[in-house]
């Protein structure tokens, strides 16, 4: 396999967009195109990651209208669905054209156009993924989530006020962050007072319902110089699937495939935990970015929350996470999400980070279809 | 790039089903396990062709539940979606993974459930793929190919007649398929005297509603005899996208992307048109076998239809067309039909087609989105 590179990167900003999807894709790709010197480059192929454009725009075959969009013909273009995780696991498809020497310039565009419904209609839609013996019974994902904070609560001792410090630190980091939905800064108190959602979690421990996209530009790190003076390195990535249904799981308190794609994706790169600098995770309410920590094996198990509140993860700690916002506060267009993490890392690697900026070479996104249903991790590196 | 085989095939019976999507993708993926003696092997990728269980069934990520349906964790799983294509897609997918080295088994699974809506709406799910500016005009795929069976018919003095054999042929051919779902014999007359849909194409020139699943195993060619006695190698593959809006192409009666994709087939297979002995083409209506036979260099421009009415596409003739009775007579359940494009393929090669069975050692499978918006070509040959 050849080495692959992130040679550009774009993205809208996230929040209640007018625009359509297509437009949305169209305005990252665009940005990605111009970051990487490639609007007048061949691309051979498109691969676009979102996940029920059918519901919320009533639009079937978004990679031909995008494809079209950008005048990529005859480049080849089809959509990734794998729920939240769509995003990434384009990017991973994008990887895979290009590492296998199959194509040499390939573009990956995530996007989510969602505030079209109802966000009761937007949450149905998006628990449609679960198997109908727990969907029929009322589970949704943040129910789910609200049951993992109890049992994380329950077996650690963990202090409910610890887990609001999540959303504070993802609030923050997304202050700083232009293209972010929610830059309004909060405290501890907001979100014990914030109305409740799925006991214990409340309103401010979940990520908004956001339009937006992202995108970025993969090609061989061996002509990566041709088109960017800052390329990045792919140098691990895996993916991995657990259980349908949820009740399945040998341990709720795991989140077994981020622990077996980020094995793999560590095992690719040559890389241990400890050498990551800065990571994304997704953080779709504001305990799964403590298990995940855990799991990615920044921390033991059990010892997430706390170094969550002794400021390891904060924009000046040892290891900065979500230093976008993440989910929670940068937003969360279902199928954008995972090209946007990985934009994020790639602007930390490039010192493009403007007030956010941390120091970070190695760093790493994980994003997770569901509630842990499929994950993809990815490892980037400075390559300059 | 490792040399990648399709180490065994499963399908089920297309036609009018009451199991859902699930159910019959677990059908053939079973078969493609049984097929390749992996039962109790390991997979590392299960890729997904369906476009839009979101409408048929109300379901969302239907490659999480069909990897714990068959048990397959910690395999990573997504669903690939490139409307009509999206069955050949999931297979490229699949060779991605094993021909870069990245994956050592994956599965494709192709399938959808459409017989869950009217036919009407069926149609209006697919024609949503079009671009805003042709679908609100009343614009469909049936409504393109009558306009296309028009076209070819002026410009090349074809008789209406002559179109209505690949019909035809195709019944003929799927009464030999027990997997088919249209398995009676029709004549020339029928086709004329069944009801007008998009002049001058009628009820019979069209593919029916169908439901149904295939599935393919690959691995890499050198572990093939682990799986089969009989492995077939995907010596070449291409894909490519044409405009979405199609009224912007420079010629109605070329289908680009089918031309650019199996240039890219044949250029990796190190092929030509004429050593292919058996093919499938994506024939939603009779005219697109006619036009897709020529863009895939079969046969000179204009001379499609001539090479059908003198028997050369015949079961017997010199390069038999759609053995399995094609999207016309086995059945086009969308996401399925590329896959089992490859199955048919994979079963000629193999001689396991009984009745239906050619001579062929090369086989070429062309699935198409939309109207030519992607095409997907590969071509197979009998590796042992």
């Amino acid at each position: 396999m050849r080495k692959t590179a992130i040679v550009g990167c774009g993205m809208t900003k996230f929040g209640r967009r007018t625009e359509g999807l297509i437009d949305l894709m169209t305005e990252a790709c665009h940005q990605a195109l111009r970051d990487s010197n490639t609007l007048h480059e061949d691309f051979q192929a498109l691969f676009v990651g979102n996940m029920a454009c059918n519901e919320f725009e009533g639009i079937q075959g978004p990679a031909n209208a995008l494809c079209s969009r950008l005048g990529l013909e005859p480049a080849f273009a089809s959509r990734l669905e794998n729920t939240t995780a769509s995003g990434a696991s384009a990017a991973l498809a994008g990887w895979l054209a290009v590492a296998s020497g199959t194509c040499n310039l390939a573009l990956v565009a995530g996007g989510e156009r969602m505030t079209t419904v109802p966000t009761q209609s937007a949450t149905d839609i998006i628990a449609r993924m679960l198997p109908p013996h727990e969907y029929t019974q009322g589970f949704t994902l943040p129910s789910m989530a609200g049951l993992l904070a109890r049992r994380y609560m329950l077996t650690y001792n963990a202090s409910r006020e610890a887990l609001a410090q999540v959303a504070v630190k993802n609030h923050h980091n997304a202050s700083l962050n232009p293209d972010a939905h929610l830059q309004n800064l909060i405290t501890v108190e907001d979100v014990l007072k914030s109305p409740s959602i799925a006991d214990p979690l409340r309103l401010y421990d979940f990520c908004p319902i956001s339009d937006g996209a992202a995108a970025i530009v993969l090609a061989p790190l061996e002509e990566a110089a041709k088109f960017t003076d800052a390329p990045v390195l792919i140098s691990g990535i895996g993916a991995a699937n657990d259980t349908h249904a949820v009740q399945e799981r040998k341990d709720f308190l795991t989140l077994e495939a981020v622990r077996v794609a980020s094995d793999a994706a560590y095992r690719m790169a040559g890389r241990e935990p400890r050498e990551i600098d800065v990571a994304e995770t997704h953080d779709m309410a504001t305990i799964l970015e403590i298990v995940e920590s855990e799991d990615l094996g920044f921390f033991e198990k059990g010892e997430g929350l706390n170094a969550e509140e002794a400021g390891t993860t904060a924009l000046k700690g040892e290891l900065p996470l979500n230093t976008s916002g993440g989910l929670k506060a940068r937003g969360h267009p279902l199928g954008a999400t995972g090209v946007a993490q990985i934009v994020e890392v790639v602007h930390q690697l490039q010192r493009r980070c403007g007030r956010r900026q941390v120091e970070a070479d190695v760093g790493l996104a994980c994003n997770m279809a569901g509630f842990g249903h499929s994950a993809i991790v990815s490892i980037m590196e400075r390559a300059s």
